[in-house]
């Protein structure tokens, strides 16, 4: 029996309407603040007081596909529009905490890799080493329009450039610098030693860059790295490249099936079985007693814009739901690239195509937990038994939905061994995996010492 | 006579030594901290405390030219290698602050138009409204490489790209978004309204852009502008979209030459005379007597590395001069490009070639003003009557440059009418200009409206 704690994310993005719609519209809601530094600076607070693990931003580039045939429903929602970038406001937030860790969302046509290899590495600095990057591969085409492509690249060219994209970094972070190239010796003036920084020559399919690398190696050199691939290349990668995968099963026993299927490919791949954390993606709301929380629960479904949550479910699978009826199926209207999460959908809705109404329940319920907190801890340690190491904290309001279940849930699920007492120390790896850098299974350890001249 | 007071920028750069080389082995000195989000912090602090009006980051993003052959003379000095990206670490200094302006340095192929353009209407929300942007055209060959290109395009090209670079995040920063096309408006639901949102469209030679912006409009919309162009074709760009130029004339007659020169470029372009600030870079040793003034600049002069002044004034023309000796001239080694800066020495150094002790002069003393508060008072008193606005302080030692500055000449200068007793309210632009958005005169302002469909 698996007994170890749960680590938390709080699962937020930089936007008035991310996930639970509708929700900003809430007296009790901050959303509205989003482009407040000061919104986030108090979250982050909260979240280091309360135990969370880290902060977790996502993030897309561009407007869901149409719904209703126009963009003109997501903005009047709000939902992802407007939103701000979340990497130029994490340095706040790591200077307001100490052990929060700050990932961030980026895919690899926001920033030439040599960029972006520099702005985290100077955010690894700037953290002590609690930095974190969810790799994407942008589903949206008005993302790739809004960037120069001409459209969206096919699903598996995507995965294949993104591959090439992390070959460029793991260079520059793991091996431009070796360990010791650093001096810094104020008696003798030298401040690196020239025959430890190299530059990466890299030449490939879809990038080229020279090197040698700007910054210092910092305290994980690369960040913690997040992926959230369901379809079979998504998984593969997230197998050959992540440390955590972010996945909102239904169940733990669909769960379950997942991250052994992935394990399996972890150990495929020449890693061990442990070298990635599961998160699962939940929201939950938590009442004294059952009646309470099922109360608490049809006021937030009061609340929750219905037509939004649809809106949402047809941009991510790249159908324009806006023109059918609760009983309609979903069959016509699948579209390329949609198979990863339409087949989850079946699977979940029973074997068949699912109706809108199923999308709905899937969206608003599957990934809810609600009860006492003796009860949701009892689900929470069902995802435990099943594999999951740790939760995504969806919220329907900030902070107020994680003030809560800071105030209401986290202190049953210490008692219950489900969370725990404290941080451990030093770097978002170390406290999460007991190191401060990449195993020597993980690909980008090839890259360390590569580009040493052999001595004459 | 003008006597508006001055501006003052500490002119930084994320690095161990930025200007005066050597200096981050003085034990006074911090700057072996430049990894530390901290230090940064400290320093943005003792900016505002002291009055200066904005920190102004610059930043490069690859190897100088090579010196006597190769990248190990920088590498052993620090000579802007390691360095980290300025653009990260600015909210963690926002939020420690309340009226310090913020400038970064970028060039265009280092981030797609999309998505440095919500990178920085994020900061702009952020800072409420005290982003600035310094514009460059990358001149290290090594940079281009670092960032996917084969080499550096000419440099006529580098500024026509500019161009197109610039119209593309004035289309998102001043036309997406009409200016009440956000409503927020829990009653209702609406959060925007659609009507007042378009897309851009961009198809250019360079850039493509569809659009629309992902956020809201920020204080200053697009940030304060500053540009450093000194070539022909720089000045022009200069004339046409900065707001602020630094400049680094040898003295007050130089820089009433370039002011009023760049004054009519102004007027040729639609721009009034007062629509570009100058902001002279200046380092200073002050004493209370001259002789000690005197004796502190020799100190100073002992622990400055010269080879590293060479290294870096031959780096910046595309020189290797590290074979010549200090009576060679530089007239047989001058390369493409360099006409701009190698005009300038030439002219500094009395209209013939300039010999390296030439450059070391004009880099060592030329922009170094040492005396009393008095005599730096009068100093900068004649640059003021020549037209310059401001000054971007370089440091010899960071944050002890600045703290003397504050505490040895702020008083003095404010008696004299030379600084500004506090801050104006509001933005940046505000600020320094008496109002929070680009005038009408700007090429930025006919982007709004552009994009709003015609009532039907």
């Amino acid at each position: 029996m698996r007994n170890q704690p749960l680590n938390y994310c709080a699962f937020v993005m930089n936007t008035p309407s991310h996930i639970i719609h509708g929700l900003w519209r809430d007296p009790e809601g901050d959303q509205l603040r989003f482009n407040e530094l000061e919104m986030w600076i108090d979250l982050a607070r909260r979240l280091e007081a309360g135990g969370f693990d880290a902060a977790f931003f996502a993030d897309v580039i561009g407007l869901y596909p149409d719904f209703r045939g126009g963009p003109e429903f997501h903005e009047e929602l709000g939902l992802q529009i407007p939103s701000n970038d979340p990497m130029v406001i994490i340095s706040a937030l790591a200077a307001a905490t100490e052990n929060l860790g700050l990932a961030v969302t980026l895919g690899f046509a926001q920033s030439p890799p040599f960029q972006f290899a520099r702005q985290m590495a100077t955010l690894d600095h700037a953290t002590k080493g609690r930095i974190a990057w969810n790799i994407v591969t942008g589903a949206n085409p008005n993302g790739w329009r809004n960037l120069g492509w001409e459209g969206m690249p096919a699903h598996d060219t995507r995965y294949a450039i993104a591959d090439e994209y992390l070959e460029v970094l793991y260079k520059l972070w793991e091996g431009s610098w070796d360990e010791d190239a650093l001096l810094a010796d104020r008696a003798s003036g030298l401040h690196a030693d020239p025959s430890k920084i190299h530059p990466i020559n890299h030449v490939g399919e879809h990038f080229k860059c020279e090197g040698p690398f700007l910054v210092t190696p910092s305290p994980q050199r690369t960040p913690l790295l997040f992926q959230a691939g369901s379809s079979p290349v998504g998984r593969d990668f997230c197998a050959r490249h992540a440390e955590a995968q972010f996945i909102q099963s239904p169940s733990p026993e669909d769960a379950r099936k997942q991250i052994d299927e992935t394990r399996d490919l972890l150990e495929k791949h020449g890693r061990t079985r442990d070298e990635i954390k599961f998160f699962q993606g939940l929201s939950f709301v938590v009442g004294s007693t059952e009646a309470e929380a099922r109360q608490k629960e049809r006021e937030l479904e009061e609340k929750i814009d219905a037509d939004g949550m649809v809106a949402h479910m047809g941009g991510a699978i790249g159908v324009d739901l806006g023109g059918l009826e609760l009983d309609d199926t979903l069959d016509a209207q699948s579209t390329e690239g949609v198979q990863g999460i339409l087949g989850w959908l079946r699977e979940a809705a029973g074997g068949g195509n699912p109706t809108i109404r199923d999308v709905l329940q899937l969206m608003s319920r599957r990934t809810r937990v609600t009860g006492t907190p003796e009860q949701i801890a009892d689900r929470l340690d069902d995802y435990r038994q099943a594999g999951v190491d740790g939760v995504n904290v969806i919220n329907a309001v900030i902070p107020g939905s994680y003030q809560e279940f800071i105030d209401h849930l986290m202190p049953t699920l210490r008692e219950r061994g489900l969370a725990a007492d404290g941080y451990r120390p030093g770097t978002l790896r170390n406290k999460l995996f007991g190191h401060d850098r990449l195993t020597e299974r993980h690909p980008a350890a090839q890259y360390r010492g590569a580009f040493a001249e052999v001595a004459a």
